[in-house]
């Protein structure tokens, strides 16, 4: 009977404030990092769990911390019957007595439980020889419901709701299934959007994110009006009038100059606004919404769990959910939020980018599109082109789409050079930084 | 030129399993704790400023790491410069680009902050020379506005709207504290009501209570409904018709179940409920209020942040709103919560209890009575009958009445010999409980 027997913690992080790749309204200078994790068996077939929470640099170690605090509650569990129930595995760590006051269900801890519970789906998978996408999309509905944790919800969703939503899927499966191998999954690019480009790099990259086949891209905005609307202005020259551009403002404003501020940029045909304020603000949100239509209202990546989203739904508060692979706790989390979306007919359009974040949420995507939402229309996934060379298995992008990723596994790996090099402080590359006094 | 000079913690917890005391329907077997900071400086005045996050166990390690990453925000900041700029030294750990991933201004993280902030406050009180609450009931409305951050709260409340809130209050100001000296500040009792109690120590609490003048208790509800109808028949029979009683739930229910038990337990003439369902369902909480009028809601210790008091009070989905000393980040942001709740017109009854929150929280309610609401009508601070005597300055009780602390800072000071002998793990207590095999 194998059991858990190693679990191994690292903080990995890479030096982008050095870049500003990534910078934005809110996030100045950036250090993507990763609070990561490996689980391993004596189970002798040599497979690994990895899973990660995604941080910016400080702090990285206390999202470590908070992973190791989970230690106990993994190693010594029977392997084969944690995975005959992952729905209740997720509720032993989500519902702790004591850790759950440390949230509940929220920030650091949470995030921890997320790096957890996606390192046991990593092997999950990698035992059922697969990819992440594909185990999921072959699960009976019934499976499916019993990985997700229906409190809090049911004044929204019931279990017999969302058995229904994906017994309507059913009979669609295979044919989807058949088109994402051949087509791929729709992304859109953030390349040349971030704050820190000046403005010929912006539209040297808005010329290259068409010809590259995406048919959306999204920048940041809200440090300063008149740049906005002079980069706004220059991108949609760029693109066309038939590419769909988002903004992003990460958080930046009040209620009152987010309508302002979006109203004003309207002219150049905005598709969605992202984060335009506070993410715990449903009810600002619904208000900026009913202010900016028809432009959508777009927020998600710090949205802290299910309850935050199913308000968000209830409220109309968005009509964009973008869902993130490492900010609640892990996929059976997600599985209840793409549940509660097509329950409310609004698309997902995942959050990606970070390290990582792109790798995992495709699955999640494709597993929508097959079993859940059965559709990939007016669906993006975010795609951000750096540090996928770090992973073993990165995503592969062709003409816009995710390609559907075909190994084993939750494609969640670090290549182990990386692993040891990042590794922060101790790390070769921090090392070699701190000696260059950076 | 002062400046601080050392930023120590402690992992600092009781074994309150043992006993039962703390059992509700959500926190089977609370270890009571603390990650607990002594800020110290080269003033050469001796006085330490002391702050702490509380929780309920495993996980304090975590919660002592996020205070720790706050240290190189705070050594070698110049004492005076930050002592006249709280406001801004609130907003340099808040809104640290890179920290605030790991919320934003939530969980973890966000009592980490709080334990800073109150520490620093505590430290300020010491070196004017008079207990905290003094120290906020005399500042200028400007003074008190210039701690708050009106960030994402302003289609709610604006700084001047606070302004006008203040300056109605200051006439009274030097009238209340003269009530406030003479007659202290109302209290309520949970310490009947725990769950783990058995009905006979029920009904014995229950008389203590009223013969100790207090003229509300409260009562831990949401295991067993049987259980909680006969539980609170016989402690209405104690206590007679007069005397207040509350439910407290802990998050126990979905929306529906709340109703049900709610209406279930009104003959017995219920005065608030608390914590119904998920803290973060603002929307659930407007339902419940809604369909148990008159019984009020009650909510505010798990409420993460000022954004989301923000919107139970836009929403309707509290009537009583229960600040918490250790949740939010520390004093300046409790003063933003307190001038919503005045703008709102909802009364302001804390939680309190587990470690040292009724030593901390007293403070704010009694500076809310002075200089914010001006009113301790429906106003009442928990209050919970433990670890009081760890403290150096513990709280005082008399006829139902919180006694207005004379000592200089913010009464969060441990005993040096607590400190020491309940550190964990290596602390005396714990040692001695691994060798009694407990």
């Amino acid at each position: 009977m194998p059991r858990f027997t190693e679990f191994e913690t690292y903080d990995v992080r890479f030096p982008t404030s050095l870049e500003l790749d990534g910078s934005d309204a809110m996030n100045a200078d950036p250090d993507y990092s990763a609070a990561y994790l490996i689980l391993r068996t004596d189970a002798g077939d040599g497979l690994e769990g990895h899973g990660f929470a995604f941080t910016i640099g400080r702090g990285n170690d206390v999202q470590t911390a908070a992973i190791e605090a989970l230690r106990d509650h993994v190693l010594g569990l029977d392997v084969d019957a944690t995975l005959d129930d992952l729905g209740g595995f997720w509720k032993s760590l989500v519902h702790d007595s004591q850790l759950r006051w440390l949230g509940p269900e929220k920030g650091v801890m949470h995030m921890a439980i997320g790096a957890v519970v996606n390192a046991v789906w990593d092997l999950a998978a990698k035992r059922a020889g697969v990819p992440l996408w594909k185990l999921l999309a072959d699960l009976t509905p019934e499976q499916i419901v019993d990985l997700v944790d229906f409190r809090y919800l049911t004044d929204a969703l019931t279990r017999e709701e969302a058995l229904e939503i994906l017994r309507k899927a059913e009979p669609g499966r295979a044919e989807r299934e058949t088109q994402l191998r051949e087509r791929g999954y729709p992304a859109y690019t953030t390349t040349p959007g971030w704050l820190g480009y000046d403005d010929a790099k912006l539209v040297r990259l808005c010329h290259e994110a068409v010809a590259d086949g995406f048919t959306q891209i999204k920048l940041k905005v809200g440090a300063n009006l008149d740049d906005d609307i002079r980069r706004m202005r220059l991108a949609r020259e760029a693109v066309g009038p038939d590419i769909r551009i988002a903004i992003d403002a990460n958080q930046r404003w009040d209620v009152a100059d987010a309508i302002t501020w979006i109203n004003a940029l309207k002219p150049y045909d905005v598709w969605w606004v992202e984060e335009p304020t506070s993410p715990d603000d449903i009810l600002g949100h619904a208000a900026i919404a009913k202010a900016i239509a028809p432009t959508k209202v777009a927020t998600g990546e710090h949205v802290q769990n299910r309850v935050v989203f199913k308000q968000f739904l209830q409220a109309d508060a968005l009509s964009v959910l973008q869902i993130d692979s490492a900010r609640v706790a892990g996929v059976n989390e997600n599985i209840a939020i793409l549940l509660l979306a097509a329950k409310f007919g609004v698309p997902v359009c995942p959050h990606a980018g970070g390290v990582g974040l792109c790798e995992l949420v495709q699955h999640l995507s494709m597993f929508d599109l097959i079993a859940v939402s059965g559709s990939s229309d007016n669906r993006v996934i975010e795609y951000v082109d750096h540090l996928h060379e770090h992973f073993l298995d990165p995503v592969t992008i062709e003409d816009g789409h995710y390609v559907a990723p075909g190994r084993p596994g939750f494609s969640a790996e670090l290549n182990a050079e990386t692993l040891a090099g990042y590794r922060f402080p101790g790390g070769k590359i921090w090392t070699e930084l701190k000696e260059e006094g950076k």
